[in-house]
This record gives structure tokens, sequence and C-alpha cells, in this order.
């Protein structure tokens, strides 16, 4: 049986993400940067540190996650050609999630078993999730150079319901449980123009990328969902100056699917991490019994923690596509 | 200046819409339908009616809208080769939507003037943009013959904040104003596998396709915005069955980006239409100075109301590509 | 049986083929032309009639191929959006090429029956492959006005081995047979840079698309065969100024890939018609019995006079595509 | 200024290839391979060998080219994942090729220049593009396994003019020249139906990637150029059994762009090396001088001795690519 990924991202700025857990690394392929960035492996510290530092709840045993640019720079600016950057699966997987009969409650296991059969080690549990996204940040990092001044800020803005977040975060650690969390992302010195209708609009290729990384449940741009209640003469935005500005920002930087200057606005719900330390009950696939589970290694207790640099990582390759682009039929 | 849109959808079961209000007519094309799918033009006239009958506050001076299969078809049956269907642009725009000088507040004339010039016709005013749904709409009029037994159904379910929805456009219009909507979709007898990480998982897919439809400003899945707010072991779908079932359906039917048997469900988000009947106020590109504008022609009050049938016709076409994908590699 | 054909070429200047001999229309749509470009149905007058004049040996009972576009034009302008021309099918298809059990030396009959079963109508008889080739030619007509100053020039070099064509052709008329071609192309005032490696190369991209016309047995660049009997010192040209013109041009305008500036220059070799006058033999595949054949219709006794114009279209289409990428990227 | 490559073929065996001489390693991505396929480093080194064999009239001095599998593999088999291959670069490029003002006869130097400014080392002379095809080569050793068992054999079939290839090779070396060669290329075991018309036909997609290789002047298939030279009725290929099989094969097992199980037949011509030990002649770009050349380093004297391994993998890759199609649509 024949696995098809879609591992690949993107127009002219493309991406294409390889690697799994028993593999050697994992990686990414950037293609279509421009030459000329300058690039060098410290420019990776900050974003990816912040994807690290959010991992609450567990005990901070990984190695340092180190990447390797083994295409597409030379003397530290980037030549144009693909850029390949990859990571060493260092951390020896000695769990071996063997779920194969008792899957885990809110994971992929079941669905991985019907689609992938026993070859493919889909997601290799919740932890190989994250990993995949070091690639996605790797690449934000670039993405991030291409499209300056263009700024892009994300922040958990809720977690388990609470804006009090260090707390919210405590008495689940003590529960033994897991939350959820709210991302905003705010994204500032946008030009007008981008977005590619009338399948590609920003709103489409944003929440595409965001969708991909994994526990995310929902998205809303501008008012969003609160728009479905507004009146019309509430929700228009009225101009105020010849370039675009708006009194208000209902619509969240966008008209039409296509940016219209000012800032773009849209918040991300991230469900609780499935796994948890609490004892779970679970169907055993061979026997059709229901039996108790209990999810052995260290938990993220909320994982939207780490989210908020992936998001301004998908936003912003996303961003650098549609720049490139739009600057190309400019 | 040369613009440039994504008029093209899918992988397998492929679109690509064409058409603007100048032109003779509008259309799709759509490529990789399997050979044998009956079809005749009256299978066309529920979702095209249902598309009509949801523009609450106009007066219905609008002809039919009548298809025509121009490819692809032989004796009634798909042959497998592009089908192309075209609508003749019946209605004479007699409003000249020449708003170069004032653009309308919620609307795409500023972005439209900014980044396509004077050469196109962007969207040519609300009205168009629901001329292109026709096209979506037949397309999944046929996506959900290849679909079946899976069976889509979406409905409003609430306008204006409100459940009393014929209460809640009446009183709109007695306003001269509009109202937003919230659409909830839900599908039933969907197979286990679909969806195709990395990038393109199903919540990918259908955001993208749901993105692209005029007016959209949120989607969630499942528990949505909710799970933000929940702890895993609440929010943890327990298997009730060896098939996949779960005794709670938060997940909405899909795990780590894969339909995993169980309904898919979504809810989406419409804000209220952006012309109304009201006077409302704007910049005057040319002198710079603030002035009231009002805008001619027939408004939908509601404009959610014509979505439920794009919605599922958008989902689909999804579906139909990720099934032909799915079955092409078990 | 799903029939899965490609029917779309190109990436910034997109071509999507449509139509086959049942339907009402064969039409194309070409996705990517800038705005601006002054086109008029009278712009496609002079390349259709080449078109169809090549058709030596046949009664001259066809109707004008009228285009219709439907799609993309305004007042005599492309407008940036997708362009649709439609030819309605009006010849009636008299003849039913019932080749089920007797399939026609040389034709596609038996690989149709294998791939597509009996929904689809591949090919349609010989006559259908010209008419596709309509869609091309109208693609051309744009495309050549895109990549204006440059000009493409193909003619018949050779027929039936002769360079006497009208010679060649009458014998071949008489003797109820047919020949085979050699078309020569030549295209001027080309700019340096066209081209995408490593998979995309200049000359990838033209066999690539003149393979897609049938009856097409061969390409070379340049020098082609003979090159690879002449020694380095030989084939190298050698550079004049400072703007790349070399002395010779056994390169036939390409390095790397890459167009250097000199002018483009390629062979296409044609297969003589495989409909003929003659009778045949052939394989009855429900009997397994050898039977004689005679083709009824009206037969090209070369084919290759029709495609000249067909040949500069797609080298036009191609060209276009790599001048938008070329232009976005520097 | 950008650069922007087309790094990627194929549709759902999709290659992504990477690297250049001055980055760490060259590499490809294969996305696509079906899950279960058995792979070890062992079974690249029979085609790399037969790759690095060909480097007549060079000193080897090279170290062995090791390749390292960095994901897509477990336990020996194929995951379904994406397979990353990579090679280090472990010869240092001791030479600088900067021809910035003297460009190499026949170099892609020129052009370079022009598309890519400074930044890009843009094939890195001639050693370079023969590391690339280490990724092609790689990915038909992949491919070949796929597509048993379908056999392909490539050779040499002439020199320099000459079928004594040894003599016309050691004449080359000693006149200080270099010579061209024509390819035969033959695959057996063919099923029936591979080929995605209209665009897509075997022939678009083989002659497409055996063009991405550098040095290819030529293709023909069957009969190729001869057939312009013959008559329908010597030309077309009568049939002797229901199963398709032809008394002659001049279509090269190819019908309307698809394969009719018949052996495909193709011959390629490989211009001579540009670089030859000879002193040449070239033009000073800065000054306008026309000025002597020496190109120092070790020469291929007949670069198309390495080619046949590298004809077999892009053919391979090419027809895994349509079985992969055809078997997801039958």
């Amino acid at each position: 049986m024949e696995e098809l990924f879609m591992n690949s991202f993107g127009r002219l700025f493309k991406l294409n993400i390889f690697g799994e857990s028993h593999g050697d690394s994992i990686g990414i392929t950037i293609d279509g940067c421009p030459a000329g960035v300058s690039l060098t492996n410290k420019d990776f510290e900050k974003d990816l540190s912040r994807r690290k530092g959010g991992d609450r709840g567990t005990t901070s045993r990984k190695e340092p996650d180190i990447q390797k640019i083994i295409s597409g720079v030379f003397n530290k600016k980037t030549t144009g050609s693909p850029i390949t950057i990859i990571f060493e699966n260092t951390n020896v997987q000695s769990e071996d999630y063997n779920f194969n009969e008792t899957p885990r409650p809110g994971h992929a296991d079941f669905v991985a078993k019907k689609k992938f059969g026993n070859y493919n080690d889909f997601r290799g549990g919740g932890h190989f999730s994250g990993r995949l996204s070091l690639g996605l940040v790797a690449a934000g990092v670039i993405a991030k150079k291409i499209i300056h001044p263009v700024k892009i800020k994300a922040l958990i803005e809720e977690a388990g319901g609470k804006k009090e977040i260090d707390n919210a975060v405590n008495n689940a650690i003590k529960a033994n449980d897991s939350i959820g969390g709210i991302i905003e992302c705010e994204v500032r010195n946008m030009p007008v123009g981008l977005g590619e209708p009338f399948f590609d609009s920003i709103e489409s290729l944003i929440s595409h990328a965001v969708f991909s990384i994994p526990g995310i449940k929902g998205i809303e741009f501008g008012s969003g969902f609160m728009s479905a209640k507004m009146k019309g003469s509430e929700h228009n935005d009225l101009f105020i100056d010849t370039n675009g500005k708006t009194a208000t920002n209902f619509a969240g930087g966008i008209n039409g699917g296509i940016s219209n200057g000012n800032n773009l606005f849209f918040r991300v719900a991230v469900k609780p991490t499935s796994s948890i330390y609490q004892k779970q009950k679970t169907i055993n696939l061979r026997t059709g019994k229901t039996q108790d589970l209990i999810i052995k290694g260290r938990h993220d207790v909320c994982f939207a923690l780490r989210l908020p640099v992936v998001i301004e990582a998908v936003t912003a390759f996303v961003l650098a596509d549609l720049l490139l682009i739009e600057q190309g039929i400019s």
C-alpha cells in the first residue's frame, strides 16, 4: 500500500518537508528564496529557542535542536538555489509507541493504522508532531527576512479559558491534566495587494498553513465569529485617509481576500494536549473490550505555549510567497 | 500590469473557474471526474435553486441561471474528459459600479484598484461575487455524486446573533441594515483516512476552499474555539467500538488531519453584507475629503442565507479530491 | 473506471484545454495573460487559416472554425482574468469510428480501448486530434502578442524525404498513401535568460509542448543529432561580441538550458498520416483473425503540412510562460 | 535579484533536487514512493559505479560518491514518507572557475552571469552538472524497483560518429579534443496505458526529463527522424495478436502518447564536451577584445559515456510516476 503525503507548500516560495522519527533527520528544503539574503546559523537561535521554551510541564531533558544548512548558502548569503536545512534526530525514541491495540484517545493512532498500515510511523507519537515544526520554524526565519519590514507577532492570549496563563498551567500540572489556548497574531507594515483570488485569498492560504500545525481547531480573521452577530452599519470599516487606513479594523486587514494595508489580525484556537497523565479508558482493537490506558512519557500540559512562534513562521512563509507573486506581477 | 489569479483548485478533482461581469459567461472546468457518472441538466436544478433562494431582501428580478454543459458528457454520462459548464451573463449590468473615487466601506474597491488598476473588473460589485459561486455550486453537484454515500448538509444556524432567522432578517430589512450569520455543516457516512498530511490535512483543504467564498470570517472544526477552554480529560473522545466510533465528537471527525469515520463537523462565520441601504461615509480618494455615500441597487440583507449550498459544494469537491487521492493509494 | 487527463500546461501563462468530439465545443482557458493586451476575433484569422490550409488531399468540406471569446476580454483588451475561447463542434461526426474490433494500425484505437474503456471518445479518430490543435493555435495567437518582439517562424522543410513538397504530396495522393515531413522552427529577437533549470530548461519545456501535438516523432535543437558526430573543437560556438553573439550557432541559441540571445533553432520530425486510402491488414480483436481494413473518410496525405502554425503556437506559449517567470524574478 | 529554479519534477512520484558546489551536499528528496519497498545503501552501488565509470580521459582522482539516506527508510524498507538522500561534497573545488571576463565557449558561463548575477554558482563548471546527476541516478534506483518487471536498458551506440567506441575515444584523447555520442534506450515488459494526454504524453514526459540532463541535443522515438521520409503504408505497425503486439515497431511502443505494450524505444544525441584541452578563442567581456583561453582541469573526452545510466534513471522515474497515476485511476 502506498502512502502519499502532501509535503509541499507554496508557489514561488516553496517548502518541502521530510523526515520521521525513525529516520536520520528531519529537514526542510526551501526553494525560491531570493539570492543575497544574509543567513547564518545564529539567525535561527531565537525562534528555535522560543519553540522549545513552551514545553511547560515536561522535564527539560531534550538536547538542543541544532540545524545544519546543507545547501543554498555561500559566504553567509543565500545563493538563490534551494536551501536545505536538516535537524538530526538525536533523541533516541526509547518509548516505543505501540498503540496498535489500544489507540490513545484524541490521537491519530487509529486513523494512522487504518490509512498507513504498519510501515509508516505516522506522527510517531505526540513528540514527533512537534519535531516537524522545527522545519516550519526554520522556514519562518528565512521568510521573515524576505518580508521585512512586515513584522509578525503572535502571543498566547489565554490558556484553559483564563488570562492568567501561569496559574492556569500550574493548576493543570497539579491536576495531571492538560489545557488548550488561544493565540492572537498581528502583522504590521502590511503592503496592499497580497492575496490571489479566486482560490488563493490571503485567508485561504493562512488558514491552509495554520491547519497543518497539529492541534489547531479554529481560525478567525478580524472580527471573526463576532461578525456574525453584528450589523453591516456597525461592521463596515470606514476609510479615514486616501491610503486605505480605516477607523476600525473588523476586516482584520483583508478585503476581498486581499490585504488592504491595515494590520492583519487573526486568532487561532488550540485544543488541550491529548496525552495526559491521568488514566483514561480506551478500546482494545483486538478484543473489543474497554480497558484502562496510561500514557507513559513526558506530556506538555499546554501544547499551545509552543505555538506562537510556529504560527508566526507559517504566516511568514505564506506572506513571503504572496509577496514574491505580487512583486512578479506588478 | 499583469494580473495573476489563482483560478485553480484541487489535485486529482481539479477545478478551473473563469468569467467576469463584462464577459460573455462565467464558467468552470472540472477535470478528473471519473467516467460513467450520470449527469444531466436536471441534476443542477435543486442546488442552483437553493443558491438563489437565499437572496432575501432583494426583489426577485433575476432571470434563472441556466447552465450549459459544453464538454465532458455524452449520452448523459461523464466521459472522464474535462467537463466545462458555462452560465451566460444575461443580467445586463445596468449599474456601473464606479467607485474609483469613493470606495465602499467593507468592499474590495480600494484593494482592487491598487492591485489590479483599471483593466480588471474585480468582483464587479457585490453581485458578481455571487455569480462566481454558480461555478462552485455546479462543481459541487458533480462532486456530491462522486462521494456518494457521503452526505453533506449545511444549515444556517443563526442570523444577526438570533436563532429566529426570519425575525432577524425582517428586522434588518426594516432598519435598512444587514446582518451576518453562522452556518453549521455536518458530513455523514465519512470513510476513514481522507486527508494528506503534512500540508493537506482535511482541515487545511476545507478551510482553504471555504475562505474562497466571499464574506467568510472564521471556521472551526468540532469543538473549535470552545476547545481552548477545555481540559484534556474532558476533550478527548473515547473510543466505543473497534471501528473508531467515539462517545463524544469534539474532534469533529478528524484526528491528525485525517478523517476518523465519525461525522465531520464544522461551523463557519459569515459577516453582514457590506452594501447597505443606509447612508455611509467614505473618503473621496481624489480630494481626500470625507463624503456621504449611498450604494444604489438591490442589497442582500443577510448574505449568509445564500451560503449553505455553497459551503456544501466546496466541502464536496474537497472530499471528492481526497477520495480520489485515497483510492489511488490504497 | 476513471480517466485522468493532463489538460493543463504552464506555470504563470497557464492553459487548460477541454472538449471532445461528442461534446458541444472544444475550448481552451488561458490564465495569466497580462491585462491590457489588445485582442479581437480578427487576430485569430491568419493562424487559424494557416492551420486549415494544410489539409491537402482532403476535400475542403469543413466549415470555418469560428472562435468565441467568452471571458477575459473587455473593450478589445484583455482584463487579466482567465480568457476562455470555445470552438463549437459544427461538424457532425457522421462516421462512427467503431474500431473496437478492428484497431487501425498506427492509431490510438487499441491503447484507448485498453486505457479508457467505452465511455471515452479518446481522440475520436484522426479528425479530432486536429480539432484540439485549434485551442493550441488560439493560445499561440495570444502568446505571440505577449512575447513581442520575439518572432517565431516555422516552415516545412521537406516532405516524404524530398524538398519539392508539392511533387511529393501529389505523388502520395496518386499512390493512395501518406508521407511524413520535417519542420524547422527559428525564433528571432530572443532575450538572454529564458529557461528554468534544473528541470525546466528551455529544451525540456519546448519538447514537452511539441510532443503533445499528435504525430511528432523527434526533436533536435541546434546541431541536434549531427552534434553527436562532431568534435568539441568544431562544435563550440565562439563569442564574437560582448552581448553573447556567436560566430556559429550549433547551440541553437541555448546554453545550460537557458537562452543565450542567439536565434533559437530546432527541427521536428512528423510521421506519415496513419489513415490511408490503401487497404491494410489488422487483427480482429474478437476473433483473433487477421482481416482486411479500409478506413473510410477523408485523409490528410501529409499531416505535417498543418503543423508549422501549431509548432509556432506551442513555442510561443512556452516562451510566454518563461518570459513571465523571468520578468517576475529580475 | 531572485533566482527561481524549477527543482521539482513529477506528479505522484515527485523529485526535489538541491545542492550546489559551494554547499555542504547535493541531494534529492523523493516523495510518493510506496511503502514497503526494500531499500539499502547497497542498492545504489551498481548504478553509481556505472555513472563514474564513464569519465574517460580524466584521471580517476575522485573519491567514491557515498549516499546517505536521511529519511524515508526504516528497517530496510521505505516507509512511504519522503526519502531524502544526500551526497556530501568532499571534492574541494580547488579551481575557482572565474570566467566572469572570459566565458568558455559552449558553456553556460555567459547566460548564467546574465541571468543569475554573482550570488549563484550556476552549474559551477562542467563538474557540477555531473554532480547533480548523482541525485537523478539515486532516484532512478528507487524508481526501477517500483516499475519492476519493466526493464530499462540504455547503451552508447556510437561516439564521434563511429561504432568503435574505444578507438574513437582514444583518438580524441590524443587530439586533445572531445567527441559526442548517441545513446539508445529500450524498455521491455511495458504495460499498456502509460501516458496522460493531452499534455503529458509519454514522449512529452520522457523528453522533458531527458533534456534536463546537460549536453542533450536531440531525442527521437521509434522511427524518429527516419519516419519523416517514410510512407504511411510502410510506417504503420500491423497488429499480429490481440494483445497489441505489432509486426514492426516504428511507433517505438507508443500510440497517441500512450504506451501500447510493445517495447519503448528512443535515441538521444549528446554533444561533445565543451571543455577541451586545446587552446580556444573567446571574448574578454570587459575589454571587448578576443583573447586566448585554456581551460585548466580534467576534462571528460566523451561526456556521453557517463549518460546511459542517467538516461535509464530519468526514464525510470517518469515511468514510475505514470505507473502510479495509471494505477490510481484503473
